[in-house]
């Protein structure tokens, strides 16, 4: 056993031979970042040693002068002896206030949400009193009085109920008020509480969105729908990992599994509690609460183990996990209810997609084929119609979520979310959320960003910047020189006094995940034999902005090239559709149906998928053809 | 705030004024042991003022001499300063080495019981391996192969279950063993285990009867329906009260709730622990248990308020508790395997009578009427077909079972069983269970003392002994000389030494206990319009002791007068039923029919009862023409 001390926090522990740093940071509380879960690739996690040694097995991310310095990867680094570790000042997590209104209703669509039945409801009963001539026991009285009044015909309760049931009863003459859970195929109803007398009130549930980057929470009144408040935070499990590949990497024991769904718990949480205070609620008065996370996000908020979902052939636990109790779950809220889970389809596609179709035609009946995209952390593709659905999942990265990207930020305060650039000066001018400074860029900046450059000759179709023109905006990143970079906020113009730019290598990132999103749908398209033109709506979901510029999203071949009114922006969908299902009993039964009728295609194992991919990383296209309102612009400019 | 001290264990506790010195022992752990449930009128829980005072509530059963000497009683002494209390030995209650074997089947009856799908059970399923043609989650295709393997098309599980499940499945080539509960009408099937390779190894089950007096469980072979042992003790609850009215009364506040609930849960944990030390089984791994008990014995198993169950209009809480997790009830097996309940009918009718109704013809079709009495610590009536049923409950009293008679004990070790005696000398000639020297008498060495007392003239039929007959056999019990005892055993040739008498009091008692009996069954059938002529069968449940002699039984006018053949001994039907319920989905579908068809008569509301209970209170009735043979009998010997 050795002794490791981690500077400056004195915080001391004594692990075995060949614990990683990071495990050893992890078990004292010490916050180390690791990105990309600790596979030794993204250097986030560097510290240096202030005494004794470690073990390196990779450190191929530090320079020759920093490995000089004594810093090595704390992911990478086993514990061979007592060692004493300095770990740099962690960056505070953006944590900006959120101004996001993509929970309330942002999207153009929102289909008309019926009020109906949330899952889990108050009935004011009168039970009739027992009598020499009434002799049925207290339970059996208060179950007909319960389908006297239109509840379910049998309904369960719990010892905790029963033991007090007697009393409840009798203190306000028989009249009490039930919290009953409605049934389903599985599941019995349930009464998970009886009061005494009156207390039917104001009902809330919350709807809960669990993104790979960030998480997001309404609280809604369940009679009519309202949306009293929304919290969105980054998901904690980002310190162990941008993407869902990082993370599964990263959660290799069940204590990491552990760690990961402690991490995730504690921004949900977090967020609840934060609006329960405001809205002057306890937590433990909620019953109601429904989840659409991708199956990764609800492995590792139940904790159970995901490997399976990185290994081909790309099984997860469960994709359809039943109703949970709170308490098992560990959201802060009435630890009897039960909480409720968008169905998912396999393993990239996800109970947030099920759910996000919810809020498309595609959940009803019809014969036009749509499409729905969802461009999250991950990027998902679902084509189909009121018959037949079929989803693939393609691995488009973060980028538009603002990881991945140098100056990415999510949509918050001081995010840019509007450029123009003067093709002559490359001066920027720039929009930001809450009119502050800006502090980097949201995905309806980059796109708007990607566009502009491109549009305005500073960009190639390949994805390099021109050093000769842009008015000195476009400088080397680095002393190579092989990477340049584009000034979009020059020193002293941002919030933190430091230039915002754009690199070539996240532009490389950015075209990649717009070329995952785009040969994702040629390729579904092309197993059903479908051409774009077939394509009546397309719904566009996910986390770029307030508002999605339809036109550059064209232009840089993100979107396939259709007319405007052909598309949709419906913002966070996995948020509104789970509140969809929190309030409506319909779309809860919807939404299986929509999950039953899903055909999952698996591109990974699709060799014309990478050719797809490759001629798609080009502005818009190697094949401009593709792109005929492009093309035609681009024509007329330079015939201009 | 007031220290309360008990010698001689000198365990002292700090409680606010008026809390009874019983509650305060409570608190400290001090045995004292209270049958009438601390109402102040059994005497039983006396202790002696050391140093301090007391304000005794009630004394009234204390001598004057014993007041002098500071005796008082606990139940009713409220401490009103620091106080020193003597504390007599504590009797250690009854633990005789249990030579039963009522539960093994000894009843002459014994319907045959299908083994047919106890409630949980294991199978082995090889499972589909999951593959990019078969993209199924772990969860479904396992359900998929339970369901290929004739197990239910849909089941449930729980999150400690799925968090293993990719490794379980993976561990030895998807071959797994699953322990699935059946569904049923409320209840969804479920696996509440799921391990590696195929474990299916031998199954056990628990059936359990609480009754008021006595305990007893059956470990279950559950594959053969063959019982591997019987362990039985008395209820710890005795310590709180002899019969249901006294532990009701006792059960006043929510912490004598839970003090009730974990005697009888100490009880039961070591009769199952006993037993499967004895079978080198873990409690652990068993995963069946059927409980049947009386209505107030269930709601204290399960810490329920059995208050008014006592009070008109006498309403239990929940008369068919839902199945319930072993780890809620507190059972020693596997914490998440479900107990089952046999359903009660009203508060004076439970689960044990509809249990034993499953031993006899009355669970099946058919026309002829016959009659079921249970003889325990109450005494419970069902009249019927196969078409209708109709229960009642007689306030018997536990007389039988050892209970309430000063030389009762239950029919274990050393218990008198038979008596003849002669009745010139008064000489009694007895048989003892296990050849020993005698300890007490059981029930139907009672029924085989009134029967002989009376017949040999030492007894009248009002249940006074005659002091000038039994050759000195008979003398005063006390100084009043009001009350006079019959020696059954003279001083010397016991097992203590000491002198095992029978007083008239006791007489008293037993002759209640009789015509409670009697009277419930006579009413029970002029409420239907019927004679006892019209009963076919007439089955005896009950602990009497090993052989019932039913000659001596109609003697005494406990039995109607109905020729032997008619008469069917079921011994502890109630175990023997919780036991076909354990093995046979048939046992369990037939119990509920059973419950459904009773209707449950209340005879405390009947005016003619009264009536007849009286008329009853005399050998064998005061109407001798209802008991003809018995008539014919005693005119014979009369006439030789």
């Amino acid at each position: 056993m050795h002794l490791v001390t981690f500077l400056p926090s004195e915080k001391s522990v004594t692990v075995p031979t060949g614990t990683s740093l990071l495990d050893a940071a992890t078990q004292t509380g010490v916050a180390i970042t690791a990105p990309c879960g600790g596979e030794g690739v993204c250097g986030e996690c560097r510290v240096r040693i202030a005494s004794g040694t470690v073990e390196c097995v990779s450190r191929g991310c530090l320079s020759a002068n920093e490995r000089a310095q004594g810093w090595v990867l704390a992911c990478s680094s086993r514990i061979t002896g007592n060692v004493t570790v300095q770990v740099p000042q962690a960056e505070v997590v953006e944590q900006a206030q959120i101004v996001d209104d993509h929970a309330a209703g942002r999207g153009a669509h929102k289909a008309a949400t019926q009020v109906a039945k949330p899952l889990t409801s108050k009935r004011y009963l009168q039970v009739e009193p027992s009598a020499l001539d009434n002799s049925f026991c207290d339970f059996e009285r208060l179950t007909r009085a319960v389908k006297d009044d239109g509840g379910p015909d049998s309904v369960t309760t719990d010892l905790e109920v029963l033991r007090e049931l007697a009393a409840t009863l009798r203190a306000q003459d028989h009249g009490v008020t039930a919290t009953i859970v409605a049934g389903d195929e599985n599941t019995p109803a349930e009464m998970i509480r009886v009061e005494p007398g009156n207390v039917v009130s104001r009902q809330v549930g919350l709807a809960i969105d669990v993104g790979t980057t960030t998480c997001a929470v309404n609280l809604v009144e369940l009679a009519n729908n309202h949306v009293l408040g929304t919290a969105a935070d980054y998901n904690g499990q980002l310190a162990r990992g941008a993407d869902i590949i990082s993370r599964i990497n990263y959660a290799k024991t069940p204590q990491r599994i552990e760690e990961l769904r402690q991490l995730v718990l504690t921004t949900l949480n977090a967020l609840i509690e934060g609006l329960c205070g405001t809205h002057a609620i306890s937590p433990r008065q909620i019953d109601n609460a429904v989840v659409a996370g991708n199956t990764t996000m609800v492995h590792l908020l139940l904790g159970l183990n995901p490997d399976y979902i990185r290994l081909e052939p790309y099984t997860p636990t469960v994709n359809r996990p039943a109703r949970l109790r709170a308490r098992e779950v560990g959201l802060a809220m009435n630890p009897k209810a039960y909480v409720l889970f968008a169905p998912g389809i396999g393993s990239y596609v996800g109970g947030d997609i099920t759910a996000g179709l919810l809020q498309t035609a595609l959940a009803h009946d019809g014969d036009d084929v749509r499409l729905f995209l969802d461009i999250g952390t991950n990027g998902e593709v679902v084509v189909g119609t009121g018959e037949w659905l079929m989803a693939c999942a393609a691995s488009a990265g973060p980028a538009f979520e603002g990881s991945g990207v140098t100056c990415g930020m999510r949509a918050s305060n001081g995010a840019i979310e509007r450029i123009r650039i003067d093709a002559q000066t490359g001066r920027t001018d720039v929009t930001v959320i809450g009119g502050s400074d800006p502090r980097g860029v949201c995905g309806s900046g980059m796109i708007d960003l990607l566009a502009e450059l491109w549009t305005a000759g500073l960009l190639d179709p390949s994805g390099k910047l021109d050093f000769h023109r842009g008015g000195g905006r476009i400088q080397a990143a680095d002393q190579t020189g092989r990477n340049l970079a584009f000034t979009i906020v020059p020193e002293g113009y941002s919030d933190t006094g430091q230039a915002i730019t754009l690199d070539e290598r996240d532009i490389q990132n950015l075209l990649r995940t717009k070329a995952a999103v785009y040969s994702a749908c040629a390729i579904m398209l092309r197993s059903v034999g479908l051409d774009f033109d077939a394509i009546a709506e397309v719904y566009v979901a996910g986390g770029f902005g307030r508002f999605l510029d339809l036109e550059k999203s064209i232009m840089i071949g993100l979107l396939p090239d259709l007319p405007m009114k052909r598309f949709t922006y419906l913002g966070n969908s996995a948020l509104s559709g789970a509140q969809a299902m929190l309030c409506d009993a319909t779309a809860r039964q919807r939404v299986r149906q929509l999950a039953d009728r899903i055909t999952y295609l698996e591109l990974n194992v699709d060799p014309a998928y990478m050719d797809e991919y490759t001629a798609a990383l080009f502005l818009p296209h190697t094949d401009i053809d593709r792109f005929p309102s492009v093309k035609a612009k681009l024509a007329s400019k330079s015939a201009g």
